[in-house]
């Protein structure tokens, strides 16, 4: 894959972002705090930011959006980008989407100019942490997905995983609609809903290492498998499992939540995936 | 997989309804008129029904729903049960869910008694016409699906697929909102919606014949490849796009629903299926 020749990599991050108006993010979250400090009260102050940057804020306890640290750290307008969409497969140009979430209709609609391609189709929506949310929530249901194809490695699995990609999408909005009852149902249905959390659930490193634990039957924690398999990567469904378990457990909440609730527990306290269904179905009626 | 010993098998129509008060129709869809003509008048007057039929009724131009087919014949009240439920996962106690949609609260509750399991999980919904529908318009978005799987046979087409997914649940959605207006939003978040979707994308056969189709290059039919390859059994993807498009078009909004159109054209009028994302894509904004 070539680059465009518009494209120009800049190490230093104050020379690169010297007069830009325009602050597209995309980087793991471990940098981001660094990254803020050196920025902060160095931007133009006309600057909008977009942030690419799936998953929760790293922050000690508590559900943090990245759109929120960015636009408070840098006294920034943040829109943010999410979906179904692999970036070796949008340089190849096979159709995809996007959803954006944004806070103000003209800085969404700039940003919609910006990315839009007819083999890239941008949706938006006003709606940043439904948006933002599902991007980080739609990980703790594709863990879910890989525990069922670890479960039911022979086949025969369709009906289930569907059954569980169902129930996660419920619970992924109904987490939302507690977190901020702004959250918009139709986001749901945007790429960065359901179209992300099928892609995610089907291909994705997180339904990839929930099947291989499953397999591992106990000889291999997670932790293992992240190291023998990702190579240094690091997995965002469990720690965002936690975060969302102890974020709903506070709140009294957890029982309404079967999915999420039977997810951290096999992550981090040892229960055994098959209970999944059996604890789906327990409390199937809450929601 | 052995019968349990509550079920008999009787072949004689008749017998079989006398001073019956549940009747459950799963029956392929040709010999539901035969049937039909065969009750009119013999049923108890308390007698009430439910619908697995999937796909619509086999009228000439129209949409016809099979449960209104057999409340009018029969002068009964017609329930209707669909989702992602395949009979020998079911058998196996594999967890999966079904939605019924009933006209009268009360009948649906009595359904759901008899059918939900701990590993069968029963919702309930007021909309016998989005939950019928949506059995049959999933196997239009399933051929898409399987057009997708042909055309990225190397892979890395997941998000491209996701993204068809989403559209063809949007065009679900909005083509049962013109076919009749008190549809309900949820019932696409059921499983009859969404979940029945993934599972006939990623399993199914229209989903299997439509990606032999377009790996064949033009050298089979989709109907040879349906004699080749479901050995008499029949697609009711095709059929449903081709009445689908007819009810579109005559309504002049074939245009709103590129998805739908580019596989009817694609089935019916030898259109490239490579042109589906071009098709997706131009008419993007106009749902």
């Amino acid at each position: 894959m070539t680059l465009p020749h518009n494209v120009r990599a800049e190490p230093d991050l104050l020379t690169a972002v010297a007069e830009a108006t325009l602050l597209v993010f995309v980087v793991p979250h471990q940098f981001l705090g660094g990254i803020c400090e050196q920025l902060r009260g160095q931007l133009d102050p006309r600057a909008r930011a977009i942030s690419l940057v799936k998953g929760l804020d790293c922050l000690p306890h508590g559900l943090h959006l990245v759109s929120r640290r960015l636009s408070s750290t840098l006294a920034l307008d943040v829109s943010v980008l999410m979906g179904a969409n692999l970036a070796n497969d949008i340089a190849q140009e096979r159709f995809s989407e996007a959803t954006i979430g944004y806070v103000h209709r003209s800085h969404g609609e700039l940003w919609k100019r910006l990315f839009d391609r007819p083999y890239f189709r941008i949706t938006l929506v006003q709606d940043v942490t439904g948006v933002e949310l599902c991007g980080a929530l739609k990980n703790v249901v594709a863990l879910a997905a890989g525990f069922v194809d670890g479960l039911y490695s022979q086949g025969g699995a369709d009906n289930t995983k569907a059954a569980v990609l169902r129930r996660g999408l419920l619970e992924m909005r109904a987490l939302c609609r507690l977190f901020d009852p702004q959250v918009r149902d139709e986001t749901f249905l945007e790429s960065c809903g359901i179209a992300d959390l099928i892609t995610s659930s089907y291909g994705g490193r997180n339904r990839r290492l929930a099947e291989a634990f499953v397999r591992a039957k106990g000889s291999r924690s997670l932790e293992q498998l992240e190291t023998e398999l990702l190579h240094g990567q690091k997995l965002q469904g469990p720690p965002t499992a936690l975060e969302v378990f102890r974020w709903l457990d506070q709140r009294g909440e957890a029982e309404r939540f079967p999915l999420f609730t039977s997810v951290y527990r096999i992550c981090h306290e040892q229960r055994d995936p098959s209970l999944l269904f059996h604890d789906i179905s327990s409390a199937y009626t809450l929601l």
